[in-house]
C-alpha cells in the first residue's frame, strides 16, 4: 500500500516503523525538525506539508497528540482536507476528544473524503512491538480499504461500526477506567502501607486474586515501586486524557465523579515539577496526601 | 480434625459444608433457628452456645457478619474466651474491620488462646465449591495447626504473616478496590451508553484488553445487562465494606477520596429500596444520575 | 449619555429601563423579536443590528446570557468591532468566561476601541429597581467616560483596576462562593430534618449566628420552603456558573473541589427536568439523595 | 445559685470566669493539674473528682473537648450519675456527637436526674466577654432552673426545645456550615489569586455584598492574611467537627459529600504537622494544591 504518516512522536515513530518494515510504500511528515530522520533511513521519505503526505496514497495515518495538532494538518491550503484524494482514507489514530473527531468526520465527509478514527489501546513500547490493540470505526468501505494495515500494526483489532466517534468514546472511556483503577490502587496501597502492611504482599494477593489484568500489573507494580519514570503516558498526558472524559461526560450531561479524583491528584503532581512523569505519580501525591512522603 | 462452626450464613453454610463432606467431625452453631439443619442431616451435630462449639475442638471456625457479631460470641460464660482450651484455634472468617480483630487477637492472647484472622476473596456461591481465596494471619504454631483446612475450604491460599490485622486490612483494601472498580464501570458504561454506544461492545473491548480480571468480568456483565439480583454481597454489606475501609483509613489518619463516592451511591440505592440487590446496584444509581433510568 | 443597549432578557430590559427613566438617550437592539418593545413605549428606539446599537454613542452596554452570544455581537459587518468608533466604549454586563472576556479586550484594544468587563452581582429583579452591585474593570479613560452610568444602574460600585478580566474572575469566583452556600445549606438542612429537627428553626439559629449574609438569607429560605419558582438564576444558568468557574481553574491549573459537588446536583436536576427552577434546587436533588422526598 | 464547672480549658476558664464574676458560687474540678488556679484565685473551690463538682449545686456544668471525657465525668463512683441530686441540672457545653448526648440524657433521666444539651457558637475569645451564642435544649424544668445563667454566660440564647439531641444536631450541622464556607473561601481566594487578582479586593467585593457575615469576615480576612495562629478552634478540633458532622450523616443514612473536601484538608495540614493552627489552615492546604506554596 501507499501510506502517508503524519506524526512521529513516540507512538508515531513505533506504528510507521511497523509499516515501513512491512513493505509499504511510506512518506512522512512531522511539523518538528528531526523526527523524520529514523524512518528516512529506513526508506521512508519525508514531506513538508500535511497535505504532501497524502500525494498520491491510498491512506494517510495522523498519529497526533491533541486535538489542536489534528485541527492543524486537515486545514489551510496544504491540510489534508485540501489534499486528500477521493479514494484516499484519513486513519486518525491519535487520543482526541469526541467533538474533534466528530468535525473532522463531518468535514471530511463534506468533502468526498473518507474517514476512519482508529484509537490505540497500549503504551509507547509495545507500538514498535506490534502489540497495540486497534479500535478502528468509519465507513465500511473505508475500514475494507485500510484493514491490511491492522495486522501489521497491532495484535488485536476491536471493529467498531460504522461511526468514527464510536471508536474515540470506547477509547475516552478506556482511559477514564485505567485512571479510576490507577487512582484505586494508589489509595489502597497507601492505606495497608500506613497500616503496616508489605505493599508487595498486598499487590501479590490483588493480582492473583480478582485483579489479575494488564492495567493492574503495570500499574500496580509501578506504585509500590514507586518507579515513575522510563514508561509511557506523562501526567500530562493523562491530564489531557482526565479532560478527555470530562468533556465527553459534559456532551452527555451527565456526572462523571471519579474522574475529578484522580484529576485533581494529577494537576497536583503537575504543580509540584512531575508532568513528564508517569501518570501513576497520581499515586505518589496519595502517598504525601497520607503523610507517607515528605 | 475436629472442628467447631460458628455462624451458618451463606457463606458458613458452604464453607462448613466441605468441611464435613472432607469427613472432619464438625459441631455447629448460630444464633437464629433452623439455619444447622442441612448440615445435621449431614452428619454433623449442633449445640446450643458458642462456647459449646468449641468443646474438645482443634480449631473453631466463625463466620459472622458483623463485629457486634464476633463479639457476641467471644464474650460471657458460653463465650469463645470462656470455653476454649489453650490448644484449640479461633479462626475468624468473617469480613471485619481493623479495630475489632485487634480485640479478638488480644484478648485470646491474654487468655492463652490462639487467634487466626483468615478473611475469604469470593461471593457464597464460589464458597460451597471449595473456589474462595484464603487469606490466613495469625501466630504460626496456630497456622500450621489449621493449615489441613485451607486446601479444603478454598482453591488459594495467601498466608499473610503472624499479625491477625494483616489480613484484615488485606481484606478490606481490597474490598475497597472492587468498589471503586464497580464505581468506574458504572459510570463508563453509563457515559458510552449515554453517547450512544452499545455497551456490550464496550465491555468486550475492556475486558479483552487491559481490564481481564474477575473483577471486572464479574461485575461488568451485570451491569451491562442490568441484573441485580441472585448474586453475591448486597447492596447492604457493600455498605457496610465502605465504612470498613473508611475505618481503616481513619486508623491511618489517611483520606480516602474515591471510598466516599461509592459508599454515597449505595447509601442512595438502600434508601431507594434496593439494599438486598447485589452492591453493582450503585451503578443503576449513576445511570440515574445521568438520566438513563426514570 | 448616549447610550445602545444590546441584550435586553430580564436582567438586560430593567438595566436598560433604568438608563431610559434616567434621560439618556437610547438606542436598543435584541435578537429576539418583540423584547424590546417595553423600552421602545418608554422612548428608545430599536435597531437591527449589534452595529446599528453603537451609532453615534459614548458607550454601548451589553447584557449577553453566553459567550457565544457576546461572539456574535462582535463580529462580522454589522458587529460592534466593525461598527463602535474610537470614542465609544463597550461595556459588557453579562457574566461571561475570562477567555471570552479576554478575548473581547485584546480585539477592541486591536481596533483602537476602549472596552471595559463590567458584570452585575444580583437577581433580575433587583435590576430594575437599581439595586445591583457593579464590578467594572478596563482602561482608566473608559471608566471615566461611563462612570455616571454606575449610579444609574446600581446601588454600589467596586471599580476594579484596569484590566477586564480581573472583574470577570471576581464575578466567576463569587458566583462559585454562592454555588457552595447553596450547596452546604442544602446539605446542612436535609442533615438537621432527617433527624428530626425543625429545618426553620435551624436556619434562624444559623441567619442570627454566623451567617446572617444576604446569601443565606435568601437562598436558606427557599430551601427551607422548598420553593424553586419565581426567583433568579435558574438551575441551567447555574450549570453555566460552575461550568465558568471550573474553566478558571482549568486557565489557573488548579483544582476546585467543591465545584464539582454541586455542579453535579444541577445537572441531576436538570436531567429530571427542572432546569428552569431556580439553581436553589440543588437542594432537592440532596434531599432526595437523603431519602427525604421520593 | 450554687454552680459546679468541670473542664477548664480555654472555653471554660472563660465561661466559668463570668460566672464566678456575677457573683456565683463555684465549686471547679479538672483532671489536669493547674487548670484549676486562676478561678481559684477568683474564689472559686477547686474539688478533686467530677462528682464532687455537684455537691449542692442547683447546676453543673461541663465543658469538655470530647466524647470521651464526657463519659469519664459520668461514670463510677466519683462521677456526675452517681453523685448528682434530683435537683441538679447538668448542662453539657462542650461539642459532642449525637449518640454521645442521646446516651447521657437516657442515664441522666434513668438516675431520675435533668441533662440539658447547651452546646455554644463563639471562639474561645468571645467566652470571657460573654459574647457566645448559646444553644440549651432540654426538658422545660430544667431550662427553667438554669435561665439566670444563660444572660451571664451568653449574649444570645437560642432555647431548641425538649430534646437535648435537637442541641447537639444544630451546633453540628452549623460546624459544618462553616467548615464548608472556610472551604470555599480557600478554593475562591487560591482562584482569584492564581489568575492575577488582589485576594484582599476579592474578599471586600463579597463582604461587602453577599457574603457580609461573621463566618466570612473571620475566616476570610485569616486566609487572605495567611495568619494562621493566635485564633480558636485548631485543626485538630476542625477534624473532630467533620467527624461528629459525618457521625450525624451516618445516624441520618445520607450522604454528605462536601464534608470530606475540607476533613481531607485538614487531615492533610495535620500530617503535615499544623494540627496546632487554625484550622482555616485548610485553606493552605488548597494554595498548596494549587502550586501557590512550596
Amino acid at each position: 500500500m501507499k501510506v502517508g504518516f503524519i506524526g512521529l512522536g513516540r507512538m508515531g515513530q513505533g506504528i510507521a516503523g511497523r509499516i515501513r518494515s512491512a513493505g509499504h510504500d511510506l512518506l512522512v511528515f512531522d511539523p518538528a525538525p528531526g523526527q523524520t530522520t529514523a524512518l528516512e533511513e529506513a526508506g521512508a521519505v519525508a514531506v513538508d506539508t500535511p497535505g504532501g503526505a497524502a500525494a498520491e496514497r491510498n491512506v494517510v495515518v495522523s498519529m497526533l497528540p491533541s486535538d489542536e495538532a489534528l485541527r492543524a494538518v486537515l486545514e489551510g491550503d496544504d491540510g489534508l482536507l485540501a489534499a486528500m484524494a477521493g479514494d484516499c482514507v484519513h486513519m486518525a489514530m491519535g487520543t482526541h476528544g469526541i467533538p474533534a473527531i466528530r468535525s473532522a468526520a463531518e468535514e471530511h465527509a463534506a468533502a468526498g473524503q473518507d474517514f476512519v478514527a482508529c484509537p490505540v489501546l497500549g503504551r509507547p513500547n509495545l507500538a514498535a512491538e506490534g502489540l497495540l490493540s486497534l479500535l478502528p470505526a468509519g465507513p465500511p468501505r473505508a475500514i475494507e480499504r485500510i484493514r491490511p494495515l491492522f495486522g501489521v500494526i497491532g495484535k488485536q483489532t476491536f471493529e467498531l461500526g460504522s461511526e468514527a466517534q464510536t471508536a474515540t468514546t470506547v477509547k475516552v472511556a478506556s482511559n477514564f477506567m485505567l485512571g479510576c483503577a490507577i487512582e484505586a490502587m494508589g489509595e489502597a496501597i497507601a492505606l495497608v502501607e500506613k497500616l503496616g502492611v508489605d505493599a508487595s504482599l498486598f499487590l501479590d494477593v490483588t493480582l492473583q486474586g480478582l485483579f489479575g489484568a494488564p492495567a493492574y500489573e503495570t500499574y500496580g507494580k509501578m506504585i509500590v515501586d514507586k518507579a515513575w519514570s522510563g514508561y509511557g503516558a506523562t501526567a500530562v498526558i493523562g491530564l489531557k486524557d482526565a479532560d478527555l472524559a470530562l468533556e465527553a461526560a459534559g456532551l452527555a450531561d451527565m456526572p462523571l465523579p471519579s474522574a475529578h479524583i484522580w484529576r485533581d491528584y494529577l494537576l497536583q503532581a503537575i504543580e509540584r515539577g512531575d508532568g513528564a512523569l508517569d501518570w501513576a505519580v497520581m499515586a505518589r501525591e496519595q502517598a504525601r496526601a497520607a503523610g507517607l512522603e515528605e
